[in-house]
């Protein structure tokens, strides 16, 4: 299934910023991009995911699959991220073993959210 | 559009318990289902949100709409979730105008997460 993984590039993670210098967020971003998205992860930038004291933050949700934001990141976690999301992609139900996420999805977890129940209405 | 309040019952937020007694999370939930959900809210418990460190945390989610992580709530605030939660399932879009957010809503986000992409894959 291809997931998405939304990355925040507002996020000035605290930091005071000079004219014209990038945010946090937005150097995240760019090294997630620049590192080059794994099969079946979307990457999708995002103003804000409301998490401003806990920047940065990226979130990876899925259709009928918890959602997951992570936060205190930083551009050199890039790698890392893209593993973790590449291994939500490949398990089958989206839910990877422990031991298997990386350490910061393991450690700087923000919120998950159960999958979104897919109500009549929204199939209409 | 009937939406979802994901209520963690497992939060202990921070507390030791004795044996027996309730989570604060559990009191959350009871306190939350004890004012009665208003039309459009489904109450749902939910163990665990990862947000352990911000607990306690509900979350707000429908098909097509930004999903919402709220923390470092209690029982005492049972009112104030159940009347953002109405606005939230009133909203057209979800998007409810920051100032007939609840205080807590303002103050005391965890996290948002982006609509997920009904992918056509979804949909087989």
């Amino acid at each position: 299934m291809t997931v998405t993984l939304h990355v925040c590039i507002t996020c000035r993670a605290g930091q005071t910023l000079g004219d014209g210098e990038a945010t946090p967020g937005a150097r995240l971003h760019a090294a997630i991009v620049k590192a080059g998205a794994p099969t079946g992860v979307d990457v999708v930038s995002v103003e804000c995911l409301s998490a401003c004291n806990q920047g940065c933050s990226v979130a990876l949700s899925a259709p009928g699959r918890w959602s997951y934001v992570y936060g205190r990141l930083s551009e050199v976690d890039a790698p890392a991220i893209l593993a973790g999301a590449a291994a939500y992609a490949a398990a089958a139900d989206g839910i990877v073993p422990w031991r298997r996420r990386p350490e910061i999805f393991r450690k700087q977890s923000l919120a998950r959210i159960p999958p979104i129940a897919a109500l009549p209405e929204a199939a209409e």
